[in-house]
């Protein structure tokens, strides 16, 4: 189930990446997965946020305490192999945009949602 | 079809959403488009890009050229309506996250996409 991160309060760092499938899925969800798996355990990693529809358009934000973690993991080992064998397969797409969160606001209603 | 915002050279802003829908639809699509097409109107707007799951669970990011089009577009009178039909009928939860954008990098492939 996806979720909202309940980042700290700002400022912290946010990195978007927006990008589109190709239709070549061989290997994707393990070194996927395995990616998920890697950043959690990155010192100064907030939480991620990803959507990806039908179509093979996503966005997946990451949070980060600061730019020297974000930094860390851009030269982690297996997130540049990753990097590499996206721009070869799995990615026609790609922008990755480096953002300092200055302000925020969470709003939670009453509602039942759709999200089990 | 959803595309990548090619936005110009950093710095810019990044207004990001990130929701979750109720099960009420009702009169969302409606307003939905009328908020894309009034926010495309607005100076200083550069663009936006979205993604919703089909469990409801969403991100649409805005990118804008300063920060006094940013409040310019918090203070528009339809958006502000909508804004609050959201919070009484269609999210039961969101993040808005107001970022400076620093950097960016993007890269397109010789791939065939999914996407037409």
């Amino acid at each position: 189930m996806n979720e909202i991160v309940r980042t700290p309060k700002p400022p912290y760092y946010a990195v978007i990446f927006t990008s589109i499938r190709t239709a070549n899925d061989k290997g994707y969800e393990q070194v996927a997965n395995d990616i998920v798996r890697i950043v959690s355990q990155q010192k100064g990693f907030l939480g991620a946020e990803s959507v990806r529809d039908k179509d093979g358009f996503g966005m997946t934000i990451s949070y980060w305490a600061s730019m020297d973690s974000i930094n860390s993991w851009k030269n982690n080992a297996p997130h540049q192999k990753a990097k590499e064998l996206g721009k070869e397969k799995w990615y026609s797409q790609y922008m990755i945009r480096v953002c300092l969160v200055n302000s925020d606001n969470f709003f939670a209603g009453n509602h039942n949602t759709k999200i089990k």
